[in-house]
């Protein structure tokens, strides 16, 4: 019989029902130890050294998502109910928690030595950073707008952190100087821009069927999402429409937030988004010096900016 | 102007209003990191090695009490409204995830580099234990009757975990052995115990005034705290009378609670805590060698088992 936080995550990972019975399903697409491992290779590493730090990068984001889903109520991952909706928001937390710590007792337990403090002040510093994107991304939903620039830091923050920190942990457990890690953690935190843009499209133009997630679910919690800052600050017809719909008292139903899609697009958010997520991936690459631009960090890098799920 | 997380720590540490004016009022006792001081002192070495674990163990305990006053929606710390009273529970959520990354960013950027990543491990593996015992806790709240080793299990996770973690940091941070490290878990976490018992004692029989908590909080919520406990487990007329008015589909009122408070000293609750919080403490100092029992630590740990607040 296994812990009751221990069978929780096995079934927020997608490895068990809630009884503990294995099950085979959709799981997290785990892109982050990806990137560990790919940047630690480019640096001329390998997988044994940096396969702590992958583990570490891997629990603290499943921390970060297991709170997220409590604040935001949101109540399916991956098709599955979410942990708080199965035991509840007090265990949700306490699951989030014990997998923070978790992800920072790995790292320290099996970074190569001669970098374990540095990777270890890396990721707790990281995980503050995502706290404080966090908590704009929060604060936004109670505002009627918000300019491009706090989208851009709060996503630096939300998404970009631990990207970043991802791609720096591979580096540094492969042993590259401070001026490569430095570099991937660039690259990695461009990435994340990216990451942060695609996951605001694909929640309004995105397949719920793919996604795992129900359609519109940003624009049904009335979130400053990118194509929605875009749309806001337009000064279009289809913008003002969409501020009085997302200042209106009525709730946000399935047909509204349909309605506010069309909106966005029409007032050109669809458009913008792409392009700044181009932008941001050129800035990554751009980050990159041309020797560490290997074929695994160049496929991650595209399959960030054109996944659909 | 602050960082609203900042703001919000400033604010529950007691240091300043929630508009970030300074104020003068009560705070923490500051306990663990005394300890952590006294221990290192006991094992001969100063406060400046040890001054980065002090801070993270009580950041840490920070971030447990934070996300401990959501879970239970307590509504008032040191007499004044909790974290999640003024700024809801999402953002307390939050507070409590930063404080606990702050914790171990700042263990690691200052513990001594002989012994950061043993004394990070320790940290983290205290944090996961802390959460296994607040998840038992909470899990009590559903349940008819805990038996006392339960109860024990809970006690040393929830609250042992952290007073050991504090003992053992100021060992390793001083230069102990691995005995002596081991030697002041061991105190630290009986002590933990006390504390936990002391806790729960002073609920039902302490001053709301010097507590700065409501009267019977954890009988309005139902918990299983030791001395009802000790009163379901008493098969006595009172402890069946608890039992009743604990499982009673009538809202726990303060007049009820106060009856709950009599019937556990009838059926012998207070007595029995009184008496386990003593060979907690004997056990305790048991642990100790003699030559590291100085009256710095003999004075945390009585000032422990003797507090009213």
């Amino acid at each position: 019989m296994a812990e009751p936080l221990d069978l929780m995550a096995g079934y927020h990972f997608g490895w068990c029902d809630p009884e503990g019975v294995e099950v085979v399903g959709a799981q997290g697409k785990a892109l982050r130890p990806a990137l560990t491992f790919a940047a630690a290779i480019a640096c001329g590493g390998g997988v044994e050294e940096s396969v702590h730090a992958a583990a570490a990068v891997e629990l603290l984001h499943n921390f970060s998502l297991v709170h997220d889903d409590v604040m935001d109520t949101d109540p399916f991952r991956h098709g599955r109910p979410t942990v708080w909706r199965v035991w509840g928001e007090t265990n949700a937390t306490l699951l989030g928690d014990a997998l923070q710590a978790l992800a920072l007792a790995v790292l320290c337990d099996g970074a190569p030595e001669m970098v374990t403090s540095e990777a270890v002040i890396r990721l707790a510093r990281a995980t503050v950073t995502l706290c404080r994107g966090q908590y704009q991304d929060c604060a936004f939903e109670t505002r009627p707008s918000v300019t491009v620039e706090e989208y851009l830091s709060m996503a630096a923050g939300k998404t970009g952190a631990l990207l970043g920190c991802a791609c720096a942990l591979g580096a540094l457990c492969a042993g590259a100087d401070h001026r490569v890690v430095s570099a991937m953690h660039t690259f990695g935190t461009e990435l994340g821009l990216v990451f942060q843009l695609v996951d605001d499209f694909i929640d309004i133009w995105g397949d719920p069927e793919i996604t795992g997630k129900p359609a519109h679910s940003d624009l049904i919690h009335r979130k400053q999402s990118f194509p929605v800052v875009c749309a806001l600050e337009s000064e279009t017809a289809a913008g003002r429409d969409l501020a009085r719909l997302y200042q209106s008292r009525h709730p946000m139903t399935a047909a509204r937030a349909a309605r506010a899609a069309d909106m966005i697009e029409e007032a050109g958010g669809r458009q913008h988004t792409l392009r700044r997520a181009s932008a941001a991936l050129d800035a990554a690459f751009a980050a990159l010096p041309e020797e560490l631009a290997t074929d695994d960090l160049t496929a991650l890098a595209q399959l960030i900016a054109h996944r659909d799920r």
